[in-house]
C-alpha cells in the first residue's frame, strides 16, 4: 500500500497533538470521522488517500513529549480518556518521528544551514520509511508580524541573503516553508504566519512544480462571519457595524494576548470582513487571554445592519468552541487534498481550498458556501 | 410604458402597508432600495419591471384605512416620519383601489359566488388602470391549518362543492388563489396558509399557463438557520439539538399566540430545519405573543453540536428585527420577479423564488447560499 | 461527637447523589467548599454542625445504587474522576442505608400505613447510629399538580381519610413530610411539590414542634432573576416583559417535559418574578427536554424595560450551568442550619432560608440580598 | 415657595440635555418620573424638594444650544416628539442661563482667575433668581488621567499655584468642584473625572461646610455587574474570569474611544470589580466607538465561574440601553438628594449616594442592594 507523510511544524502543540491523536483513533476505529470534511459522503468519489496511508512526524522547539500533550489535553476535556488509553502507545512511538525545530533564538549560522537541516529531516523521514509523498503542514505558534525585505522579491536575493551567517531575513515559518520546497514538498500553512507568502517562495513552489495552500485554518468567530456575511449581502441589507470578542485560554491565547502577535491574526480576520461585505465596516475586535477557560474559545460578535426604510437590527451570536477539535480534522483534511492535488500534478496556489482558511490564497472568495462549491467541484475534478 | 398590477390580499396589514409605503417612497426617490434584492446590481442585467411599473390594490377584511395603518406604523418606529409624510396622500389614493376581502364568517352564498366576486375586483382593477398582467400576493393573515378534504384531489370535484351555497371546502387564502388564477394572474404565498398547495389549485394554474410562488416569506429566525445549518453540514459538525424561542408583538404576534394559528408556522419552520440538517434533531420551538415589543421581533436560537473526538460545542444567536420592514421588500422583489417569469411564458412553480421562502413550493432546496445561485442563474436566463 | 442524620428522600436522584458525594469529598477532604453558602466566611461563627457530624440515609424507588448513579454522573462531568475514586467506597456504604420510597403505583394498603412504614425506616436509622436528630430533605422527583381536598385542612380529617386503605389523600412528598413530622424530624422540601404546605401538616409540625423550610431549591434562572429583577425596582425603571426558556437534559428534564410535572414548576417560577417586580408582566416561559445537554442547563432570558422619556430597552441573558452542582452544596447546607434551627428550639416555618428557594415558605420575600441579609441576621442569633 | 438651583457643569452635553428636557417635561406633567429613584413611593416621606423647586443653569464650552442639542436627541429616539414640542421654548430660556466653561487650550490668565469667574456666573445665578441653594453637578466630557501633583496635597498649596498666570495645576473638573465650593455649593461628579477627589478640595468642602458625592454614574454594564457579583459571593461560588465588551456610539463614544481618556473609566469600572468579587479577576474591558449605534449603548459580559466539585459554569449578558435616558434621571435624583443633604447641615463625603456611583467617594460598598438599602436609610433619617 501507497505510502504518505503527513509532516507537522509545531508537531507538540494542541493542534498537532489533537489532530495526531484523532487520526490514530480513526485507524483504530474508536472514534467516527465527526468533524473532517473529507470524509463526507460527496467526497466518497474523490481520489483521497485514506487514514491508513499516513505517516506522521514533526518539527517543535518543545521538548513535552507528545503523549504528555495528549495526556494534558485529556484533562482539559478534548480528549476522552478512553481514547486517550486507546492511542497513547501509538503517541509515544509517533513522539520519535519529532526533530527539534528551527527558532532564531536558538540558532548560530545562516539561516540557509537552519533550511538544510529541516528539509535533510523531512528527506530522513522519507527515506526511512519509504514515502511516496510527504506533505508538510505548518500549525506551529503565530508568529509576530515580519517585516517586508527587497530580499523576499526573488529567490536568488533570498537565498543570497539566507547564506549569511547571522542574517535573520526570514520568519521561522517561511524557512520551514523553503525547506519543505527544498525537500520537494507540497506546504500548508494553518497558521497566519508569512510561510510561503513570499514572491520568492512562491516561485520556488513553481520552479520545483508543487502546489501550496493557506492562510490561518477558519475554525471559529470567521467561520461563522463567512457563513453569516453573505446572508446580509445577498438580502440587500446593509451592515453598518460588526465587532467581535474572542476570550481564549490555551497555548494560543496566550501568544495571541501579546499584541505583537495578534497583529496577523487580526489582520488575517480583518481582510476576510472587509472582502465578504464589500466594502469597509466598523469592526471592533478583540482577542483576550483568559487563561481558566482551558481549551475553551468563546467569541461574541454583534452585527448592527440596516433595513428597508432605515430600519436598525441586530444580529449578536456567542460561539463557544474547542479549538484544537475544530481545527485538528481540518488538518486531517487538507493533508488527504493536498496530497491529493499533489499527486494529480497541481502546481502553485490551490484556491479550491479556500474553505478551510481565514485569508485563503490564491483568491479573494471568503463565502462560505461558494467555498464549499469550488471545493466539491475540484474534489470531483481530481 | 407597461403597467403592472400588484394585487395585496391583506392590503391593510403591517406587511402590505410598508410595502406600499416603500413603493411609493422609492417612485418618490426618498428612500434607497436597502433590503430590495432585485435592486442588487447582479440583477441590473435581469428584464424586470421598474418601481414605476407598477399600481397597486388589493383586498382586506380590515376597515383601518392604509395612511391610518402607516401612520401607526411612523409611531412603531417602522417608517419614518418624514417618508410618511412623503407618501401620505398617495396612500390614500391605493386605499381607494383596496376592496372587501372574503370571510367565511361574513359571507352568505357559496365559495363560488366568492371567489366570483374577487376575481371580478382583480378584473375590474385591470381594465380599469389598462394593466397588462396582474401578480396576486397573499399576505393577509396566517390561517389556522385547514384539513385535507377529498374534494381538493381535482379541479372537477373542488368546483362542484364550491359551488354548494354554505360550504365551506376551502381556506380563504385558496379561496384567494383561486380567484387570482381564474383572473389570469400569478399567485405568491407570502404566509404559511395553503393557498394554492392543493392539487386542484395546481391542475388549474397549469390549466391557465400561470405561474406561482411560495409559501411563507423568509426573514427572521429562519432566514438565520437557513444560513446557518449548512455550515455545520459542510464542517462534518453533527447538530445534536436546535432550540428557537421567538418573541413578537404587532398583529401577528396576537394571531401566531393562539396555538391553533401557530401550527402552520412551527410546521413549517420545523420541515426546513430537518431538511437543511439531513434528519431530525431535537428540536423544541416557540412563538411568544410579547406586546410591548410593538413591531420588533425577537429570536434566541441555541445551537449544540458535537466536533471531533466528540467535543460538545455551543452556537447561540439572538436575532433583533422589525418583521415588517424585513417582510416588505420582499414583497416587492416577488411582484418583480414573478411579473417577469409570466412574462416570459413560465408556467407552473417557480421554485428558483426559494431564495425567499421558508417553505418553498417546487424543491426542497433550503440552503440560503444555493438558493441565491439558483435566483441568479435563473434570472439571468429570463 | 454529636451525630445528625440526613435522611434524603429521592436518595439516589442526581441532586442527592452529588450531595452525598461532595459530602464525603469535604470530609476526605479532596474538594474545597466552593458552592456551600454555610461554609463562608461570615458563618464561621455560626453554631452549625460540622461536615463530619452527619450520616446519610434515605428513601428512593429507583433500585440503580448510589455509586453506579455517581459513576454515571461522572461520565456526565458532573464529578470529577478522581473526587468519585475517593468516595466510591463510601457511596457503597451509604447505599446500603437506603430503603424503598412510598409510591402510589406500588402501595397497597393504607397511606397512614406507608407514612409508619417510612417513620420507622427514618426511626429504625437513627436508632442504629444513635443519633440525636435527623433532618429529612426531599430531593425527589417533581409531582405533578394534586389537588386540594377538603381532608387537608385538618389534622383530625387528613389522619381520618389516610387510614382508608386504597385512598390517596396525599402526593407522595406529602406522605413523605407526614412520615419525617411523626418521626420527630424536621423537614425541607427541595422540590416544588406539596410536601409540607398542606394545613394539616403545618399544624402537626407546631404540634411536634418542629421547624420546617422550603420549597424549590433556587438554582439557575430563577436565582439569576431573583438578583436582577431589585435592579429594575430600585432604580425605578419599568419591567414591560420577562421572556424565558429553559433547555434541559438529565432526569429532571424528562420530568419537567411532561407538561403535567411542569406545572408546579412553572408555577412556582411565576409567583417569584410577580412578586419581585411588584405585579404581573408579560412572562412566557419554557422549560424543554434536550437530552444532548445532559446534565447542562441553559436558559435564555430577554427583559424589555422602559427608562425616563420612555427609552426601550432590554437585558437578556444565558446561564450555562449544571444544576445537580448547583443544588448539591444547598442540600448540605440547608442540613446544616435546619440542624441548628431545630436544636435551637425553631418551630414551623424557617422564613430566614428563603435565600435557597424558588417559593420560600414563610415569607413573601424573594429578593436575594435582601434574603441574604436575613440567613445572615438569622444565623447570627442562632 | 423655595428656590433651588441646579448647576450643570456640560449643561448642553447629552446627559444634561436628557435631565433637562425630562425636567420641564415633569413639570409639565408630559411624562411619569420612570427611572427617578427619589420618585419612588418609598421616598414619599423624605424631605425632598419637588421638581418645580429647580432653576437650571450651567456652564459648557459648547455653542450649540440647548434646543437644538434636544432636536439631535429626539432625531436619536431618546426624546419623543410630542415631549421636545412640550419643552422647546422651554429649552430655550434654560439656554440663556448657560455660561462659557473653562477650558484650559481657551484660557489665558491663571486658573485661579477662571475659577473666580465660574463661582461669579454660579453667584450671579443665584442672585438673579433668588436662589437658596445651588447645587453644582458635573457631566462634562471625561477628562484624561491627571497625574497627582505635590500642590494638591493642601488648599494653601493648591491655590499659590492656581494663582500663578499660565500653570495647570487642575484639570478642568477640578477647577469646576473648586469655584463651587467657593461659591458656596455642594458638588456632585456624575463623570470619572478628578473633580473634587483631591485632599486641598476635600479639605475646602469641610471648610465651607458643605457635602458632596461621586463619582461616575452608574448606569449600564457596572450597574447590571453590581447586581449580579454579589450572587456569586453570596451563592460561595468563585468567578473565575469576567470579560467585557462595550459598543457605544454619541459624544461619549468618541472621548471614549481615545485611549487615554478611557483610561479614567476602564480604572473605574476595574476597582469596582476587584472591590465586588472580594479580589482580582481575569477581567480584560473594551471600550469600542461604534458610530452607527448613535445614543444606544450595548455591552456584553461573559462570566466564568466555578462550583461544587469544580464544576464550569457561564452567565453572559447583553445589555442594551440609552446611556442619557439612564444617566439623567439619576442626575434630578441626585440634585434632590444633595439639596436635601445640604438643607440638612451634612458636611464631606454623602456615601448613602454610592447606590449612583461606579466609584463612590466615602465608601467601599459596590453592592447595589446594600447601596440601595443604605440610601433609604439615610433618606428616611433626613
Ligand atoms: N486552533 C485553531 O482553531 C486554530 C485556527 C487557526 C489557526 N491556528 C493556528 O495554529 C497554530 C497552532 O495552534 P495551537 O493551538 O496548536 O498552538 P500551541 O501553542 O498549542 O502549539 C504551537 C506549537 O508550535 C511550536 N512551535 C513554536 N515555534 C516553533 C518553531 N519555530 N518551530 C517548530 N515549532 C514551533 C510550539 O512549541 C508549540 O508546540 C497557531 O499558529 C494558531 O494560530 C489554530
Ligand atoms: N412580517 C414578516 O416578516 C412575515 C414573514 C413571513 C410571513 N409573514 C406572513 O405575512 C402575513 C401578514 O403579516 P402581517 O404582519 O402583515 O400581519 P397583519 O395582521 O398586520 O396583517 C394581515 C392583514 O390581513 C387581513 N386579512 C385577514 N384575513 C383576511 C382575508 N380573509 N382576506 C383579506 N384580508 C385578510 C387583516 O385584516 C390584516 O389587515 C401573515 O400571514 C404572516 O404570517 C410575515
Ligand atoms: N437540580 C436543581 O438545581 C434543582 C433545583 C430545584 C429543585 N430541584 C428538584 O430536586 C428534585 C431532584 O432533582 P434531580 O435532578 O435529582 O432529579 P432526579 O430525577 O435525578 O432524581 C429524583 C429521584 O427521586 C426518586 N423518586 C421519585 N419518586 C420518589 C418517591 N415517591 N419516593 C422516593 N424517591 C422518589 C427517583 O427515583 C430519583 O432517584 C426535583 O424535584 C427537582 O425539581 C432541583
Ligand atoms: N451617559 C451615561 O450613562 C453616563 C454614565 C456615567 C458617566 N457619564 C459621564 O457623563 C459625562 C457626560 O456624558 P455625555 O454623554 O453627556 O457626554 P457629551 O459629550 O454629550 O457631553 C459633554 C458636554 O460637556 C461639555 N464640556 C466638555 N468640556 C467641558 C468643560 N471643560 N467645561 C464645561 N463643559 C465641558 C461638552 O461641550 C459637552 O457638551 C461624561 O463624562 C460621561 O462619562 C455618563
Ligand atoms: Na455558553
Ligand atoms: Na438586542
Amino acid at each position: 500500500m501507497s505510502s504518505i507523510g503527513l509532516w507537522l511544524v509545531g508537531a507538540r502543540g494542541s493542534v498537532a497533538t489533537t489532530a495526531i491523536t484523532g487520526l490514530l483513533a480513526l485507524r483504530a476505529r474508536v472514534i467516527e470521522p465527526t468533524g473532517c470534511v473529507s470524509a463526507l459522503p460527496r467526497f466518497s468519489g474523490a481520489a483521497l488517500p485514506d487514514w491508513d496511508s499516513f505517516r506522521i512526524g514533526g518539527h517543535d522547539i518543545a521538548d513535552l513529549a507528545l503523549d504528555k500533550r495528549a495526556e494534558l489535553l485529556t484533562e482539559a476535556g478534548v480528549i476522552p480518556h478512553r481514547v486517550f488509553e486507546a492511542v497513547r502507545s501509538g503517541l509515544s512511538s509517533v513522539d520519535s518521528e519529532i526533530r527539534p525545530g528551527y527558532h532564531p533564538a536558538t540558532h548560530s549560522g545562516s539561516q540557509a544551514d537552519a533550511a538544510r537541516r529541516l528539509a535533510d529531516d523531512i528527506g530522513d523521514f522519507a527515506a526511512r520509511h519509504e514515502l511516496e509523498q510527504v506533505v508538510v503542514v505548518n500549525v506551529s505558534s503565530t508568529e509576530p508580524v515580519f517585516p517586508s525585505l527587497p530580499e523576499h522579491a526573488t529567490l536568488k536575493a533570498l537565498e543570497a541573503a539566507m547564506a549569511v551567517p547571522g542574517r535573520t531575513v526570514l520568519p521561522p515559518s517561511s524557512v520551514s516553508a523553503y525547506a519543505a520546497l527544498r525537500a520537494g514538498c507540497p506546504f500548508v500553512d494553518f497558521t497566519p504566519s508569512t510561510g510561503i507568502r513570499l514572491p520568492a517562495l512562491e516561485d520556488l513552489a513553481a520552479g520545483q512544480k508543487l502546489p501550496y495552500a493557506g492562510s490561518d485554518g477558519k475554525t471559529g468567530e470567521t467561520l461563522v462571519r463567512s457563513t453569516l456575511a453573505p446572508m446580509f449581502t445577498t438580502r440587500a441589507l446593509t451592515v453598518r457595524s460588526w465587532a467581535g470578542t474572542n476570550l481564549l485560554g490555551g497555548g494560543d491565547g496566550l501568544t495571541l494576548a501579546d499584541a505583537e502577535h495578534a497583529g496577523s491574526k487580526l489582520a488575517s480576520k480583518g481582510r476576510g470582513l472587509a472582502s465578504l461585505l464589500g466594502g469597509e465596516v466598523t469592526a471592533p475586535l478583540h482577542i483576550d487571554n483568559v487563561p481558566d477557560l482551558g481549551e475553551q474559545k468563546i467569541a461574541w460578535d454583534h452585527v448592527s445592519f440596516e433595513g428597508f426604510l432605515g430600519a436598525r437590527m441586530s444580529l449578536q451570536f456567542t460561539w463557544t468552541g474547542y479549538d484544537s477539535a475544530l481545527a485538528a480534522p481540518l488538518v486531517l483534511d487538507l493533508a488527504r487534498f493536498t496530497a491529493a492535488a499533489h499527486a494529480a500534478g497541481s502546481v502553485g496556489p490551490l484556491p479550491a481550498l479556500a474553505f478551510f482558511f481565514k485569508d485563503p490564497i490564491g483568491t479573494a472568495e471568503h463565502r462560505l458556501a461558494e467555498q464549499f462549491a469550488a471545493l466539491t467541484d475540484w474534489a470531483e475534478s481530481l
